[in-house]
């Protein structure tokens, strides 16, 4: 039986799955889970799972959710996932997992709550909140920091100094990709200052193309959605003469 | 060469890794890195860890930090640890490992958001900010619920269904143990409710005593302290005559 993914390509982690999946060969099956349309809360759902989050998958009779555990499972079980993905060896296994866990509470906690308070908030129903973004900015700001001083330190390309991607790139970049979704002129003032991290961005991209464009496509495409959206007084903020500093081959 | 764990008793993460450490009968040397006196920050610890984080191992030439990974690396690599605590079923272990990830941005984000903003920020030099202690307690509250009413949905007594403890009960057990710092009625009223949680913590301590009560002690002790450097205002608040609900073999 084929593997499934529940997913919704507008969450970041759902992002990193698919890509995995498509990148190793792997058979699966997307099932669009609509976040905008709540279908992560209905009893369907919630038979995958009952807390009611993307990326699930369902292997046989084996379900699972959160993506670093999906990620970890899918690069175990699958053979055919080359070994640069999460390492046989112990210790890189260990290094990874140490880059996963520091990921939840400071990249993603300052990259989704950034967008969430400057962007998606009006379309989840939610009012924007101005002091809760300009905090989340300043995690995400320390965080891109530490991937450009620490995380990418060593000689290869990638995280920990791997000159392959591994499963953590993949995370995070995926991660970092909503910004998409901000201001340009927002986005150029947080990621400009990083070179590294945007090359690494570019490298990861690379190392995963045609998958990497064509899964964040919808993300690309929800930009000017999700710009209607945002109340008036926002709306002059929203423009902008500045270019994008990556992306702009995608 | 002994395994070195630098570590803060005051530290959920930190108390899980010497817990484990102890019930495992791995040998180890504790270094104390007083959070307190910012010995995180000092040129010498962040030899061991530049992002100035504890818990941290060093094991031989091996540094890691982040407890999770941590954790995940001691019982593979110590070949006396007892298989319940991270199987080798790779299933049981995707499941330990979905826990340990959705603890992150749950149960780790509410406690540690609860606990800081309504006793601890005084005592790092910051502001005590209720608002933030509210919306701390609503994740805090939320994750009890699901902890619950589906981590703890199995017939064993432990997280999963399990009959013995793994890392992840002792993680997201020393997380909740916090919140022995703050006002008895505070915590009564927040763990109350959760009559399987508390169960569940007294399973756990049972499962590690008496390393469990040893390594916790510094934390009953730093209550009365703390008491002490709370704003005048908030003292009236944090007399209460409930006893609490769980702890009292403590």
């Amino acid at each position: 039986m084929k593997l499934k993914v529940y997913a919704d390509r507008m969450s970041q982690p759902s992002r990193a799955v698919i890509i995995f999946c498509k990148v190793n060969g792997i058979d699966f099956e997307e099932i669009r889970i609509d976040l905008a349309k709540r279908q992560q809360l209905t009893p369907e759902f919630k038979e995958i799972n009952p807390l009611g989050k993307v990326p699930a998958v369902v292997d046989g009779r084996f379900k699972l959710f959160e993506s670093h555990a999906i990620l970890i499972y899918l690069a175990t079980v699958f053979p055919g996932v080359a070994d640069h993905w999460y390492p046989a060896d112990l210790f890189k296994k260990a290094k990874i997992q140490s880059v996963l866990d520091w990921h939840h509470s400071n990249l993603r906690r300052g990259a989704a709550g950034y967008v969430l308070n400057t962007v998606l908030a009006p379309a989840l129903g939610l009012p924007l909140n101005p002091q809760a973004a300009a905090e989340a900015e300043k995690v995400l700001t320390s965080s891109l920091s530490k991937i450009e001083s620490f995380w990418l330190k060593g000689r290869g390309r990638f995280l920990l100094g791997g000159n392959q991607p591994s499963i953590a790139d993949l995370s995070l970049v995926c991660e970092i990709m909503q910004l998409e979704v901000v201001d340009e002129e927002d986005r150029n003032r947080i990621l400009g200052p990083h070179k590294k991290v945007q090359q690494w961005i570019e490298d990861t991209r690379n190392a995963t193309i045609p998958h990497f464009d064509e899964v964040h496509k919808l993300l690309f495409k929800a930009k000017a959605r999700l710009k209607k959206q945002l109340p008036k007084e926002s709306e002059t903020e929203t423009q902008s003469s500045f270019k994008p500093t990556i992306h702009s081959k995608m």
